[in-house]
């Protein structure tokens, strides 16, 4: 009734994602291919072509939504919202989204695979980096002006980073939003320790 | 009197690290070889391999050296000094230095080239996440616990590349150092505002 190109397979997406990972596990990642991706999945080839460029694709085709949940929360936000506020429920949000979906277990054997890779590291670098300009980009929307927008935009991507980590690691029980939260006061705290390290030279250089 | 092989060429890196720039900037990074590289500087080919190990190196070969900064500012300042005071006085060595050595319009220079180019971005971002877990590990030498270490390694670097881009804007004339600071001092005041959003929420999240 319904051609073979255009059948519709149940969880496509999810099957794929599935059986790509528990081959990146098992045989590593340089050594998996596409059609053995598929073959796993039970699926064509073309079908893995329809959801993902390639097999990198497989473990970052959730950047993009998740992307863009930081900058409407950030758009979204009420105008007296304070940036630091403002960014930090973002980042929450983010967090609550990527337990809810694929959720820790996921989270960690993705980490593993890309740990063990130099060229998922780099794709992992440049998704933050793009993250943390597209903050800077929502927050300048709201009239946050240029270097701040870009400074926060960059340490909350660090924020998030460490939270990942800690959320991540096997012996945390935290949830992630709950560990953002934790990344933020921490980071309160250590830049609000007093410089002690000659403040007259400071004032001299503030004032030349 | 001496072998060709082994003659000594005066400021050969230097020679060598002008004319690549001139290259990648008149022609394009993708378009240049290290043959041609060699030539204009006056070099032979196997001369540019006693320096670097390829084209992309070039615009990389100082990034080992400012780590070592890094690191060994953090080490050797006193054991009073703060985390957040020891990192601001790292990123403010490397900051002198990279004044001092190549200066500004090299850096600028550098980084259009950069800008340009995926690969060298790429690069870029990997540079700067070493120098990050570099700091986190020089800290965790000086009795900082994780995740505060990671986190100040991290949020350290995000401050240095937003004072970095402050300083290739043509428009600045202040210096990098000083850029430093005034991002620490913009990171010290946003993180400081009230959390002005459901902080009866947070509170019971906290006792959870």
């Amino acid at each position: 009734m319904i051609s073979d190109v255009g059948r519709w397979e149940p969880n496509a997406r999810g099957r794929l994602e599935q059986a790509a990972m528990d081959l990146y596990e098992q045989r590593g990642y340089e050594q998996t291919t596409v059609a053995e991706i598929a073959r796993r999945a039970g699926l064509a080839e073309r079908t893995f072509f329809r959801y993902f460029a390639d097999k990198r694709e497989v473990l970052f085709s959730g950047g993009g939504e998740l992307e863009q949940v930081l900058v409407s929360t950030v758009a979204d936000a009420p105008a007296s919202l304070a940036p630091i506020d403002t960014v930090t429920r973002a980042l929450e949000a983010v967090g609550a989204l990527l337990g809810q979906r694929r959720g820790r277990e996921y989270a960690r054997r993705r980490q593993r695979v890309i740990a063990a890779n130099p060229e998922l590291q780099e794709r992992e670098l440049i998704k933050l980096a793009t993250w943390s300009r597209a903050l800077a980009e929502a927050l300048r929307g709201r009239g946050v002006a240029e270097p701040a927008a870009s400074l926060i935009g960059e340490v909350a991507i660090a924020v998030f980073r460490v939270a990942f980590e800690r959320w991540v690691d096997e012996g945390n029980r935290r949830e992630l939003p709950e560990l953002v939260g934790d990344s933020l006061d921490e980071l309160r705290a250590f830049t609000a320790e007093v410089r002690s390290g000659a403040p007259a030279a400071r004032a001299v250089s503030a004032a030349g």
